[in-house]
């Protein structure tokens, strides 16, 4: 088994933060990207786990896959100012396009999703999976069972598979979500899971997917 | 506790039916309607339950509660067919917006949603609620445990109630899911949930929402 070193961009945030700590945690190499290379590496050290801290743009660079972890506000210059680092990379999108002050309510951006969005963006020299719509960052950040499946999208089937190998080491249960294009049930989702936090008491609400699933071979 | 009377328009097909039969052995008056009277008779008399069958618009007329179960490519017809007999009802639509050959393909409708489409067709004079987009029909004809939370969406919070009411009736767990807009997150799960079937094997695959839900008083 060999860990690719993972650069989580936006990483001081609560969900770049929790996946960079799971992961850490779970032996990958991770380098924590922030807009200031100093709050980066407080962060990191904050974590512990080995983990780095950098600028956003030196975290790309220096990372084989890349994890997004912004909010949609920051979603087009945060991946604008990555592009140049990330040619020939997996790009991992995790945004959820929530509108404030109305995030109960699902508002998928005119390109339909915002992982079409990112595509845009980067490009077709990155291969460009999206996932993690749907955790709750608070329990990510902690030693607890999250209780959510990890819906995984992309056009790239084997790539997919990667992430879907990072969501189960970090103790999620990652699952082929299909095209790129998909990603906007996970997206919109998040907007659901809001209201029925704030509906229904919830601490953190989840989606489980039910069936007997069969495992794939990657 | 009152049982208004439900019609099932295209309640023929399988989702129709299986919601049909699990209504009416709830207790629920219910009119299966078929664009043919004939066939709506005969499917009804071989679900028992004292089910009947009408033609679409007499099973609406008919009705307080009018649950519509068309294909993607029948529901503007069916809906305007409708039309002059529910205004001042309540109409549950469970359109997915499905468009083949790519079903496991999410491929939401320029207004946003088939909820949003349904209210653009009948207008302001109906209320509208949507839900059971993502129940597997076959699951649902058979007396076993469907494993699959129902998300009710509408602007109307009582009448979103009573179709979360119902979806309890029917022996699942019915939850409110926010506004009309937000059905766009159910309608496109559905693709996800055909890919999961077929990339995962799952004899129909469905959601489940995690985290201690305290339940609400209707």
């Amino acid at each position: 088994m060999t860990f690719p070193t993972i650069a989580v961009v936006g990483g001081t945030g609560n969900l770049g933060a929790a996946i960079a700590w799971r992961l850490a945690r779970a032996g990958y190499p991770v380098i924590i990207g922030s807009r200031g290379a100093e709050s980066a590496e407080k962060a990191a050290a904050e974590l512990g786990h080995g983990l780095r801290g950098a600028t956003n743009a030196d975290a790309a660079s220096a990372a084989e896959i890349v994890i997004v972890t912004v909010p949609f506000a920051a979603q087009d210059s945060t991946l604008a100012g990555i592009a140049p680092h990330v040619v020939g990379k997996l790009v991992v999108d995790t945004t959820v396009p929530l509108v404030p002050p109305k995030v109960m309510r699902v508002q998928l951006p005119a390109e339909g999703s915002a992982a079409l969005k990112a595509q845009a963006v980067l490009g077709e020299g990155v291969t460009l999976v999206s996932a993690f719509h749907n955790v709750a960052a608070h329990k990510l950040a902690k030693d607890v069972d999250v209780g959510c499946d990890v819906l995984v999208f992309g056009d790239d089937k084997a790539a997919r598979g990667r992430v879907v190998a990072l969501a189960d080491a970090m103790g999620l249960r990652g699952l082929h979500g299909g095209a790129l294009a998909n990603s906007a049930a996970a997206e919109a989702m998040t907007s659901i899971l809001i209201f029925l936090n704030k509906t229904y008491k919830v601490d953190g609400a989840g989606i489980r997917i039910t069936g007997d699933l069969v495992p794939i071979e990657e």
